[in-house]
């Protein structure tokens, strides 16, 4: 086929099979998030583009719990937030810590690793957290330039303690970076209350939208490593503009650029990826909306839900419960049961994904997620019902009615 | 306020004022393409979700003529499509070469600064491109390892010919690297017969969709050489996994591992933006629904009635015309009217956009395009009624109507 044949026959327009997404993420996004996405574009300086760049700012700074003014997006998935907070604050050379307790632990090693830095890792077996001394004392042997700690780890379900590490990062003046991907609206984060230096995510979590923006938030200590290390294309440069020689190894993930174009200096680098903006706009504007509280209660409780359905349904809950995220749990698949096959018929019959998992866990356990839109008692229920089905198509021997009754139950006692 | 304290007022819903973007892009897209926006998600390794990665992959082959299996999407604005290519491309000490005729050609010549490559520019007078035998005799002379060259450069709007540097570049054992972000859809660009290694896109441009997904696509001998360099992440690697020294400085960028994720391993990576891939796809489906060479012809026909019109209108156009991209033209402010002013105006008053420019034709040239969804003959029409209507305004002696004539004569005149 020459190369300017037409591909042949041509696909029609997208058209999505009806799906429940209940597995670890991504998630069903809100409909308004969708609707969101299909609003008419503006020019890359209009006064509402701008605007509505500055608007999106305020509305993060109440999810993240924070007045940093440097408070914004990156244009990638959640893994170029990390990225781009990573080597924008790590110097070649620069020592990190990376306390390990599932993939994304993994993931930020290997992110500091290609800026160069001088990684150390402790580790925790999958299913734990670190006790804050662990921590603490791994800092005082290591003495990092940064902290890179995940909060929520989906491949583990675990939910890592923060609230005491900003004050030891502070005492060893490191600095402290969280990626909150898997947690952040699901779970309590406090950006100024726990001392954060960096915190990231994704939309494609509990914030209910697609993959493709990365909601970042960086204290004033770390825009000042940020903005010490900024160049300026030679193409818009100006006579007096700095131009660094220590400067971070990527253009696109220039945080100091990065927030020349958000600030009020509006400096072009990357033309903001529009229809994104809008839907990480909509994400946190729906979170305010129904109150940051209300949203982690309603993934408290639809997690405890599916914790009790679960259970009621003779499943073995992986890792320490104590620690679990809200928003997803981790099961061992029966024996006997064929994982695959069974997560096949979820979607295949019944148009509901559930998680298969990584690295140590991948063919031992499930993971089903209760997140954003789907942190809802139907979705919850629909779930169990049809896990429950297929449970004892595959010969598992689970108690008719159990899983629905137990986490109908929950939603019964609780307030939501 | 303290940081629980909710945004107050909330703002409501996005709600973006009418525009009609005939500035330099973004433009704005294709209804069909912000409707794809709006499709429900589907989860990551969904048969669909692949399906339709698969299908996006054959789409872009035909948009940008090739047969190139690496043919994928980078999940970023079109930088993030460049900084892929040169980041993975690029060994750390390489001999890099770009000529540089416009901003772009800057931009090139910084990321590949940041891949720490040994950079050479040649450049020329911004309204201008190179003859062939002035970048032949610099890749005789420098001997880089890859030449980093703009196709079209929305700063100037110059069109630099490709079609015989492939070939140069073959003889000379240089890889060759092509930006086509302002070009690609609007112009002919022909992957494989011109002999490209690299070529990165944007939707933004002439492929009428939202910025935020970068196409690409490499040769055969292109992916060799980031396979080559190719890292698995500790977090899902396997006995017998190569681990790569000599490794790319990015994770995000690191365009094997994307590969792995886009190939029939399915190698978990970053998350695909699925409502970006949506986008895209639409973008490519619609251009080969319409023909490439028709849409091309459009964008053609669409440029000689905008440089008609505004020569009829009395106003001087910048540069190298018969060098020209189709899609955009530039104008000098006439004397005595003010530029920024003017154009707010339009924006204002007729909620059309026009660009500003950038470095030495910052208030010098406004930067007209027609481009995508707007290389339409009432956008033509519409803008040059509005720009006479502000140029009367501010003072500029502009014949009655001339412009919307010169422009509705290349309509009659033409078969589309």
């Amino acid at each position: 086929m020459s190369t300017t044949d037409p591909v042949t026959p041509l696909p029609g327009p997208i058209e999505p099979p009806p799906r429940l997404l209940m597995g670890p993420g991504p998630i069903s996004a809100y409909p308004s998030v969708l609707r969101a996405m299909s609003a008419p574009l503006v020019g890359q300086y209009d006064p509402f583009m701008t605007a509505t760049m500055t608007e999106t700012q305020e509305l993060y700074r109440g999810v993240w719990g924070t007045r940093n003014d440097a408070t914004l997006l990156v244009d990638g998935t959640s893994r170029a937030g990390i990225e781009a907070a990573m080597i924008s604050l790590i110097r070649p050379g620069d020592r990190v810590l990376v306390p390990v307790f599932g993939r994304f632990g993994h993931l930020l090693a290997e992110i500091a690793e290609r800026a160069m830095a001088d990684v150390h890792t402790i580790e925790v077996e999958w299913g734990q957290v670190f006790p804050v001394s662990a921590i603490e004392e791994a800092i005082a042997r290591v003495k990092p330039a940064l902290l890179g700690l995940v909060q929520g780890d989906t491949s583990t379900t675990m939910n890592q303690p923060l609230d005491e590490i900003g004050a030891i990062c502070d005492r060893h003046g490191v600095l402290f970076y969280s990626d909150a991907t898997a947690s952040l609206g699901g779970n309590p984060f406090e950006a100024d209350a726990w001392g954060l230096d960096a915190a990231t995510a994704g939309l494609q979590k509990c914030l209910g939208g697609p993959s493709g923006s990365a909601p970042i938030t960086l204290s004033d200590r770390a825009v000042e490593v940020v903005q010490a290390r900024k160049k300026i294309e030679a193409g818009i440069r100006e006579p007096g503009d700095p131009s660094a020689s220590d400067f971070v190894r990527s253009n696109y993930f220039d945080l100091g650029m990065i927030l020349d174009y958000w600030g009020p200096r509006r400096l072009n680098h990357h033309t903001e990826a529009t229809s994104m903006l809008y839907a990480a706009r909509e994400c946190a504007r729906l979170i305010l909306l129904e109150g940051r509280e209300t949203v982690i209660e309603r993934h408290r409780v639809a997690g405890a839900a599916m914790l009790a359905g679960v259970e009621a349904l003779g499943l073995v809950v992986f890792g320490d419960v104590a620690h679990k995220m809200t928003n997803v749990v981790a099961v061992e698949i029966p024996d006997g049961v064929p994982g695959d096959e069974a997560r096949a018929a979820m979607l295949d019959d019944f148009g509901i994904e559930i998680g298969t998992s990584f690295g140590p866990l991948h063919g031992r356990v499930w993971r089903i997620g209760t997140m954003g839109y789907n942190a809802r008692e139907d979705a919850v229920l629909t779930t169990l019902a049809a896990l429950e089905a297929v449970l004892r198509r595959f010969g598992a021997a689970v108690p008719a009615g159990a899983g629905v009754e137990a986490a109908a139950d929950v939603y019964r006692g609780a307030s939501v």
